[in-house]
């Protein structure tokens, strides 16, 4: 059987690290990351803050192998759908139901990726945005593709990369265990919204 | 000369009271909610702890005065939009440059309005909640009329109500003072987005 946090980090070892992760997820969405003590997450994981130290060296620590992890995930699955299929329609339907999928099936952990950006220490925020920028231009890529091929009409290319993107990190924000909608279903719903919002023929 | 403050709430008084808020906007953008004292606030205001319990009971009314009042600003917005023009696509262009807009212009308040809902207490919330409740009534309204003159084609109202708040909301997110566009012009751009979005023929 496979642990919740073994679920969410799959590539980091060993499972005491995700179990940090996980609380420390769990604490900075309730409280925020600078309301959170380094005591206060290890009581979560049930360890003892000495234990947190083996693994993250600092609070700061831990909020960036959340936040860089949540970050690989997410520009993974855009370069997934890159690698899979081929169109700028088809590109960008199955890269927004992903993203989305993913910001609402994470919400908890995509709200700490998403909204504590600016906790980060300078050289980690670098790496950070460097993952960022890299997931806009993926998205920008597909839409200036699709302006040339004639699949999409938008007046600004920067601006449509950024609302499309918005449509899904802001899932993060709302979605609840109560929405109606599975994360699946949201994703295909939004797919069509954005191929809409493109101006897709 | 109008104050900042006065600028942010024309509705609020004393004077003593907005520079309380904005105080409290900045501390509470910068480290969050939880991580904020009254003190900070204070002091920040140029003020005792004391005069702040003047004008403010508790941290939680002061976030509560700036919740209510920048849900009451945008609902008045939406409200204003209706009164001023009919037909479901003028409508839905005008709202969205306006909502759009206001969280661009005023990002960081939007920021404390739109992120730290859950830090309110029951009862405010429960207020607050009533107020964002009118504000997707009304753009849920403005759609399922176009969807029934056909002016728009959307799958799901609901879902395409949210995406059309989502895309406003998000902008206090990542809006910044470096951004190219201002907040009118992204509104005009949003508003071609959004009508496209909702299938407007």
């Amino acid at each position: 059987m496979t642990t919740l946090s073994a679920d969410l980090w799959p590539d980091v070892q060993p499972e005491t690290a995700r179990r940090l992760m996980l609380a420390g997820v769990e604490s900075f969405a309730e409280r925020g990351y600078h309301a959170t003590t380094t005591r206060d997450i290890a009581g979560a994981a049930g360890m003892s803050p000495a234990a947190l130290y083996v693994h993250f060296p600092s609070k700061a620590a831990l909020l960036f192998a959340i936040s860089r992890n949540g970050h690989e995930q997410t520009l993974a699955l855009v370069e997934d759908v890159l690698g899979r299929v081929t169109g700028p329609m088809e590109r960008m339907r199955l890269l927004v139901e992903d993203f989305v999928a993913w910001h609402a099936r994470r919400h908890t952990v995509a709200r700490v990726v998403q909204y504590e950006l600016n906790a980060l220490p300078e050289k980690e925020y670098q790496i950070v945005a460097q993952l960022r920028r890299k997931i806009e231009q993926r998205v920008r890529e597909v839409i200036a593709d699709g302006v040339e091929s004639g699949a999409f009409t938008v007046g600004d290319v920067g601006i449509a990369a950024r609302a499309v993107l918005s449509l899904g990190v802001d899932v993060a924000r709302w979605y609840s265990e109560r929405t109606r909608q599975t994360p699946a279903e949201l994703g295909k719903e939004y797919g069509e919204l954005v191929l809409r919002m493109l101006g897709a023929s």
